[in-house]
């Protein structure tokens, strides 16, 4: 099986999330400016993963450079940071693994550009690397919440594809399934970009996980007739007071899911946990393309000229979220202490 | 322009919806088995269209039966109602238009085959003229609820393409539209058939009407950055309690609305209450192909194999309906009170 990212002497190669599940292919990415465009086109996307892309994109950028002052090479380096940092603006994953790659360039100051190169793409390797673990671990705590035989929703996709191996709330699902907990899985299809439909369901059937496909439209019918235990669900960034800034649709499901008094858990590594960020409404939300939505591969599905509203996420107040599950442990309610505790938990650790 | 539904010597022309927005065309219907396919196939849709189509349909074979014997006459036509009332099961506007059919077919007992033919004809004919009028009525009705400059959020097409012309819950906003109020509309796509961004777009561009589309995943976070005055959706079937059948993620947006107190109305002809129809609970949900989630004009969007639950309609409970529009005059709690007072104003007019 191909992986998110993969690299290979100097190369960044991305499997192609756009085409999927119809062709595996991978995308050969040469220097940072390709990276953000992968990043931006979402042929990477996933908040952990487009975090490693840009960090694994600012060490192709190092190696690529021919820059041989180090003044130079670090200026060039912080403009590529700057454009693989634009490249989405709702994630904080990016801006997060693009801070630890420029510590480390300004870090070491006395280095060479080749000892930089070196410890640039070390960093990177690091963070890729520490994303799995840290997954395992959200799997572990969340799937310790899970009873048996539960019938769990989710939006979108957060699996292996959306982070560098494994997934966040799929994490937790893989992780359940793996320990014979008898989960099931319903995958709403997640409407532009099909997400649930092409890559979830893809990757449950590659586990072995029990699927059913819904459109959207049906979460609130499959509710009330019974048929969903917990929605489980990624992030995208988190406030600091626990709002949820997630994929389109999100909100939908945690007002639903509170008016079934179903469970409402979010899944994130606490890179997506921004305590800089006070609440929901100083979270920038992406309105995509118009075309994402009167397209679909490319075949027209309404009328010519219509204006189109497509933001691509949304905003859980944090009132609706049940518990945000992380590699530190399970926040909740109050999330202006929990989730701060939960940083301090980590470092004291 | 061409109309939903269009009688000339003795064919019916449906213009094939599956085809819009993309293309202009008509299907020629030549028996009742031919109408009962374009039912099924939603090639006409919509509960008050299907309604009269299957009126035509009945008048269609009468035309074409060679049965010279009124009995034998009478059995094939109640095959072909049987038929035809077969090819959707949610919406009650089939059963009511048959009925009334074969009411005429049994009422005339002293009547040729000749005699009935014409009679079944004129029947046909009736039932789509008073949709129009219907229509125009639940507009008038609509409308005096809307206040100028209303965003009017809608979810399938309840257009001139879902009746015989004009429309129900679009008909109210077509005529607040057409008394200077100044309303815009938001179109919800409404997979996993589009009816939304294919033909609510389609119709509301024609007649002027300002509009932007969302996906059906939007709703919400539209209405939480309060861009939403007004839920305004058609039914396929009212039971007596007020308990709604439509289109799949209607619920939702009924949930919605109630969390952000916003007016949930629903717009319908009175053919469309089933008095005989208690409640919810007793109303039968049509599964649709898994292909219809699966596929979209052909294009493959998810893996093969995978599992589908795509019901097409949903239920709404009356408590989270604010008033229900009909021909007759509004609607309001407690619905089993006021539903059949609506039936007996208009027996009394």
């Amino acid at each position: 099986m191909s992986t998110t990212l993969r690299w290979d002497r100097a190369r960044l190669f991305v499997l192609d999330q756009t085409a999927l599940p119809i062709e595996e292919r991978e995308l050969e990415c040469r220097n940072a400016a390709e990276v953000a465009s992968a990043i931006r086109e979402m042929r990477v996307r996933g908040a952990p993963a487009i975090g490693a892309a840009a960090a694994y994109g600012l060490a192709l950028e190092a190696a690529v450079a021919e820059e041989t002052d180090v003044r130079r090479f670090g200026r060039r380096l912080e403009q590529a940071a700057a454009l693989l940092e634009s490249a989405r603006p709702t994630a904080v994953n990016l801006r997060w693994a693009l801070r630890r790659m420029l510590r480390v360039l300004h870090g070491s100051t006395e280095a060479t550009v080749a000892e930089l190169r070196s410890a640039l793409l070390t960093e990177a390797e690091e963070i890729a690397a520490e994303d799995v673990r840290t997954n395992q671990a959200i799997g572990r705590h969340g799937a310790a919440m899970v009873r048996s035989g539960e019938r769990i929703l989710t939006l979108c996709n957060t699996g292996g594809l959306a982070t560098v191996d494994y997934g966040t709330a799929f994490g937790i699902v893989r992780t359940a399934h793996e320990n014979g907990q008898a989960v099931s899985l319903i995958a709403c299809e997640t409407r532009p970009y099909l997400q649930g439909a092409r890559l979830t369901v893809w990757e449950a059937l590659r586990a072995g996980i029990d699927v059913t496909l819904i459109t959207d439209n049906a979460a609130g019918a499959v509710m009330a007739r019974g048929g969903v235990d917990r929605v489980l669900v990624g992030a995208d960034r988190i406030a600091r007071n626990g709002d949820v800034a997630n994929k389109i649709g999100t909100y939908t499901l945690a007002v639903l899911a509170r008016a079934h008094e179903i469970p409402f858990v979010v899944a994130a590594p606490l890179s997506t946990v921004d305590l800089e960020t006070p609440d929901g409404r100083s979270i920038p939300i992406e309105e995509r393309p118009a075309s994402e939505v009167t397209h679909l591969r490319g075949v027209r599905i309404a009328p010519d000229g219509v204006r189109v509203a497509n933001p691509a996420f949304d905003i859980t107040p944090h009132h609706l979220v049940s518990a945000i599950v992380t590699e530190a442990g399970v926040a909740t309610a109050p999330y202006a202490d929990s989730l701060p505790n939960l940083f301090a938990a980590r470092i004291g650790r």
